[in-house]
């Protein structure tokens, strides 16, 4: 037996997007009495909602998101409990903790002001030291319950995606994942040839007997 | 270690969609050297490309698919070696071969035809006997490497959906798991207020030591 954890926000007409971005925006275009189905359009840029950004969004690059190897975006999870820190900061401990690899996930809990004017002002930052930590991990992707791990010029956006390590932005339920031994994240793209992709972002956890 | 093979046709501007429904458009909408980022815009219907049909598609339901749970789309594949049947009909064997809420994914090989007209025009087609032993056999989902499993009026559609059994549909690449012993299927629908949803669906192949 296993269960999945859903880490997305919900797409949806007028959901919360970057500041300065384009609206997404989501409407039934078929009814099922008047045309025999069902059907919707959904028109978004590809940051909106729970994302991965990849190295086009910042740097030169003419690879696709979608393009890139599948086996990037799935894999071995962790997740750190770092609530109450403006600026996150690597510890001792996380040499241990994060293997080779892995998909680090940053649990901060401010997505409880997601759709709130405070989720874009006010939100923690990682520390571009702790972000070197995690190159030389080799890890796959950082995800955070924030809309980004930085603010204007995204030092650690540069960092990261500089070196092939995916961003996943806009999760939320990372304190769900607080107890649990051990998941796999499951964070694919679309295959799509954008510089990002909207993503369904989940955590698979395997119960042991 | 493990494989992964993706089973999803490429979002573009204007790749092939179902007649009769609205194009497909995928633009840039800020270039790195002027605005700082790449950026691009997707503006779909949620029948483009490799999706996922939902109950609502057809039926009357306002559970959205974005709503249903995650384990409902991920799970143990079969597939299944249909080549050169206009009528895909059960056969003694599967009744031993499928197992109860596996997904069901039928490789007919007519995605050589994907882009061009006849992908749409002269597809194979699913017995609707076939699809009621599905039912019997309470599988998760069916996918199929065809614009649909059916025609006008979409009975088999109707027999899937109508038990919660979900559609996936335009996928490719199936004969590459004909000599694969085991995998899972992984393909989460994006969470979205919408019947359907475009999906990255992908096999993940455990390799035995």
């Amino acid at each position: 037996m296993e269960r999945i954890i859903d880490l997305s926000q919900t797409i949806e007409e007028n959901m919360p997007v970057y500041p300065g971005d384009l609206r997404t925006e989501l409407f039934q275009t078929h009814y099922l009495g008047v045309h025999g189905y069902n059907s919707y359009r959904l028109q978004t840029n590809s940051h909106a909602g729970t994302h991965l950004d990849s190295p086009m969004h910042l740097l030169t690059s003419r690879e696709f998101i979608g393009e890139l190897p599948l086996q990037s975006f799935i894999g071995e999870g962790c997740v750190l409990d770092v609530r109450g820190q403006p600026v996150i900061k690597t510890v001792a401990e996380y040499e241990a903790r994060i293997k080779e690899g892995s998909a680090v996930l940053l649990y901060t809990g401010h997505d409880r002001f997601y759709g709130m004017p405070e989720y874009y002002r006010d939100h923690p930052v990682v520390d571009p030291e702790f972000a070197r930590f995690l190159l030389g991990k080799k890890i796959k992707m950082l995800g955070v319950d924030l809309p980004s791990p930085d603010k204007y010029p995204f030092p650690v956006h540069k960092l990261l995606l500089g070196n092939k390590i995916f961003i996943l932005e806009n999760l939320t339920n990372l304190g769900r994942l607080l107890d649990v031994p051990s998941f796999d994240l499951i964070a694919f793209p679309l295959k799509i040839k954008a510089d990002s992709s909207l993503v369904r972002a989940a955590a698979r956890i395997h119960c042991r007997k």
